[in-house]
């Protein structure tokens, strides 16, 4: 029996399964979330304590990696976590391949994503595709040609920091109106936030009044979350802000159509849970934003919670494939 | 001896020539300006005749086709001519492998201008490049993983209508703030008209005082090449339009940067003559859009006006490579 080590490392949680080689079921499955105050050694400590449930003494054939952050993927460096001090340049792979002695793959969670719904999910069958996650922060994975391309550096994919609103809001990256300014969770909440606290008073409790009943009137308890629920509400102060999130992902997607135009493109991450007024955004801004001859489909990624680990199988898998091509070729 | 034969159906121009495969220099070379009413039917005789002229009664090993506009290149039929009449679903590829019983490769003119700057000029040895063209219009040529990218239907490329200014002029794709609405030749001449158009009688030859006697007060001859030119003699208004093309392609780039992270951006077409000016603004604000992380190169293409020509040798080239190795396979 062959089996494949599968791990992610999310901002806030760590999840690890294994899983037979050609097999789309997990044998078992691990989930923790990082404790508060956690760093890279902690989390790794937690990481090791969970695949030693897994794998119960046997060894597996190859690890796959799906890494929250930027990852050099032919070194297997980690960059860098956004989310977990101690991450900086971490040689992840090395690490793993010297402690159970197999080849580990570790790239980011959007490429592992987009290659997990490539393999098993809404991708299947489609050569070219543009996987994207709108929750936290927003990023993208790229097939083309049936394979990942991970661009010159592996920086490719980052459809969070282009620009859609050059007079737009000034983004964590220091540029003016980038898609993840606009389209993320936290700057939707922040968006809101600032609204309703600029809001005159004598109109308080009529624009943005679901919203503010949502959260007992505690605007710092405003998520990206409770925009999507006060929208379809009706708050129409809320379906505002949800609005011009999905219109830059939308101007996003018209762009990437004009610039590469893929077969699909694929949605994951909380944000695509906000409700039919969103997709509708997304889907009517990317068609008008894209040429009339180019055609495209947008739609929700099939593997949900699980795509960054299923996406770290199909990592693996592509490691033992090549290692048995080396092996008849050298034999 | 293994002729090669490369074609170039320009707008206004029509090329042809031959050359040795493997070689870089021509054996004989033909050029002829495309006559004014001309359509399909007469550009195709005068090509006949180039042709003939340039073969001398010898067989080519292949034809490769560069053609100024939409091609479907998997069945080599032109969609459109945006210049002249009569092309619209051309068989084109279908019609030289009848008439000259050799296999023929058409592709539109920036993917074939990227894979000839690959081959042959500022591309050589680097394995992801796009390739953009800023003349009339605005469009680009892709080569991931040393291989031309076209997309799901040959539509990929299109950065000339991509939105950097979503508020900005209408495009004539309908949309407003595409880059070729900013950047291009035409675009910026029309720009100049209509604000030296506009200009207060009392401020007239002073604001666009080098523009104005460039073309003799004569409004109507403003081209893209006066403006950059009043730019170069210190023109404070033209350089206005040049910065704001010379922007809106950088933004391109900057986004197309943070999407692919392709090693090079290769810019030939008349607007890239533009000067000083132009390029550092491109080159700035594609800098200033691109993630600090994301590495790449701009610099003007090496093969000037024989692009297209020295692309359909590369194409015609992969066509006798791949005819060599299935014949390989087959014996």
């Amino acid at each position: 029996m062959t089996l494949i080590l599968a791990l992610d490392f999310g901002g806030t949680k760590l999840a690890a399964a294994v899983t037979q080689l050609g097999s789309r079921q997990w044998l078992r499955y691990e989930r923790r979330l990082s404790p508060t105050g956690a760093n890279a050694t902690t989390d790794l400590e937690i990481m090791r304590s969970l695949i030693h449930n897994l794998l119960q003494g046997e060894t597996p054939a190859a690890i796959g990696v799906s890494f929250g952050g930027p990852v050099d993927f032919t070194t297997g460096t980690v960059r860098l976590s956004h989310h977990v001090p101690g991450w900086e340049n971490l040689p992840l792979k090395q690490l793993l391949e010297n402690e159970f002695g197999v080849p580990a793959s570790v790239d980011n969670d959007a490429n592992v994503a987009a290659l997990g719904e490539h393999r098993f999910g809404a991708g299947q069958g489609y050569d070219s595709l543009f996987y994207i996650t709108i929750s936290t922060g927003v990023g993208g994975g790229w097939i083309l040609n049936g394979k990942p391309w991970r661009g010159n550096a592996g920086m490719a994919g980052e459809i969070g920091h282009i620009v859609v609103d050059h007079a737009g809001p000034v983004c964590l990256c220091g540029k003016r109106g980038c898609v993840e300014r606009l389209a993320s969770g936290p700057y939707m909440a922040q968006d809101a936030r600032e609204y309703l606290l600029k809001e005159p008073a004598k109109l308080r409790g009529d624009r943005g009044r679901f919203c503010r009943k949502l959260v007992n009137n505690n605007l710092d308890l405003i998520t990206g979350k409770i925009v999507s629920e006060a929208a379809a509400q009706g708050d129409e102060f809320a379906i505002i802000i949800l609005q011009s999130g999905a219109w830059a992902l939308g101007m996003g997607i018209g762009n990437v159509a004009n610039l590469i135009n893929p077969q699909r493109f694929i949605l994951g991450g909380s944000v695509t849970k906000a409700g039919e007024i969103w997709w509708n955004t997304v889907q009517k801004t990317a068609r008008e934003t894209a040429l009339p001859e180019i055609d495209f489909e947008i739609l929700p990624a099939a593997l949900g919670d699980d795509a960054p680990l299923w996406g770290a199988v199909a990592l693996a898998e592509l490691e033992v494939r090549s290692q048995n091509s080396e092996f008849r070729i050298q034999n």
